[in-house]
């Protein structure tokens, strides 16, 4: 059977970039749909009745849900080529750790900065330097999170620094300034093809934000 | 090396029981310390400095933390014996998908029918039916999630059963007469030793809410 490879997804979501990134970096050619999340198209309605979100993998006709499900799922069906999780059990345990991690701490902190004002502002943009602190520290002085290649963490953690910017202004600090060594790691990502080709320019993601956050009355 | 294995828990955490299942049904001896979560041990501060949780599996001095992560850890590490995951990468994809959905809905839903009072409680109510209505209609004519077997998604939500008299008596409702399926698999499961010997009895977890609920100052 021919692998057809379809991706439901939208463009800023940093979620969707995870599998982007995954389908890229092993090559697999895939038909791409951006949804109208006001208007959810019936195929992801019918391919995600649970929680009815993008991103989903459509492979030979049934759905991956959930992005970090989907990268697991590549890396175990095309498991000839770039290997996303480490062989080893422990090493795998922990690049679930950091991923899950990132799961939880910076979509949530990140998105905090620029939906609330005043001192739940301030929590949010000390959250968010915390969780980015903790990370460079377990990075170390490895070029990925994977070690010399890109692995599952990178994947994971990635598609973030393309909010950045939005972060940045309407948060109004300056994250190179407190974390250059994260910087330093995501540029590096970014210099990888199967990245830059599937995170949108911050700038875009910036406009994005502009709009959301008119949509969503803060000021 | 010997393998050295210690569980840091709390009896009455449905995510601690997760692992002691997994343990069991991997026939692995462990040692098993209960944390008072008030004032805990510098050991789990030290395992599990991110999050401070438990549980923490202690394998050989190295730790891993949350505790469907360790459950893969466990079925990797010891994958001589009784496969929790199945072998194909979508089934395995479509298992990880449902035991996260527990991990999302069951606890919080179950957590909020015993934590709030009128339209509130109702609708904690309603959430948990639901959810475990989809369950019940995942696992079909098959007498575990995991087939024909005990397996990973079985795993994950057994021990929220070890809640339902909490559930049923502070939500004022009959779980059984909504769900009759899901019991009936709960009930099979139970009749499995690694099962049996890793939920507490529902009365003892009862009077722990109970006690709870004076705590945090719910009539």
């Amino acid at each position: 059977m021919a692998n057809e490879v379809t991706l439901l997804d939208f463009w800023p979501s940093p979620f969707g970039m995870r599998v982007r990134i995954a389908l890229a970096e092993k090559g697999i050619q895939y038909e791409y749909k951006d949804e109208d999340l006001r208007n959810k198209s019936p195929l992801l309605l019918q391919m995600n009745p649970v929680h009815k979100k993008i991103p989903v993998l459509i492979h030979n006709g049934k759905p991956v849900c959930e992005s970090l499900i989907a990268v697991q799922y590549i890396d175990e069906f095309w498991n000839n080529k770039s290997p996303l999780l480490p062989s080893d059990p422990y090493q795998r345990a922990q690049a679930r750790f950091w991923a899950d991690y990132a799961d939880k701490k910076i979509y949530d902190a990140g998105r905090r900065s620029w939906t609330t004002k005043g001192e739940e502002q301030e929590a949010a943009k000390k959250d968010f330097i915390e969780c980015l602190k903790l990370l460079e520290q377990q990075l170390g002085d490895k070029p990925y999170f994977g070690g010399d290649n890109l692995g599952y963490v990178d994947v994971a953690i990635v598609p973030f620094y393309s909010w950045f910017e939005a972060y940045e202004k309407f948060g109004n600090f300056n994250i190179e300034a407190e974390c250059p060594k994260f910087i330093a790691w995501a540029k590096r990502c970014l210099q990888k093809e199967s990245v830059a080709k599937s995170l949108p320019d911050q700038h875009k993601v910036y406009d994005f934000v502009l709009q959301m956050r008119k949509k969503l009355g803060v000021e």
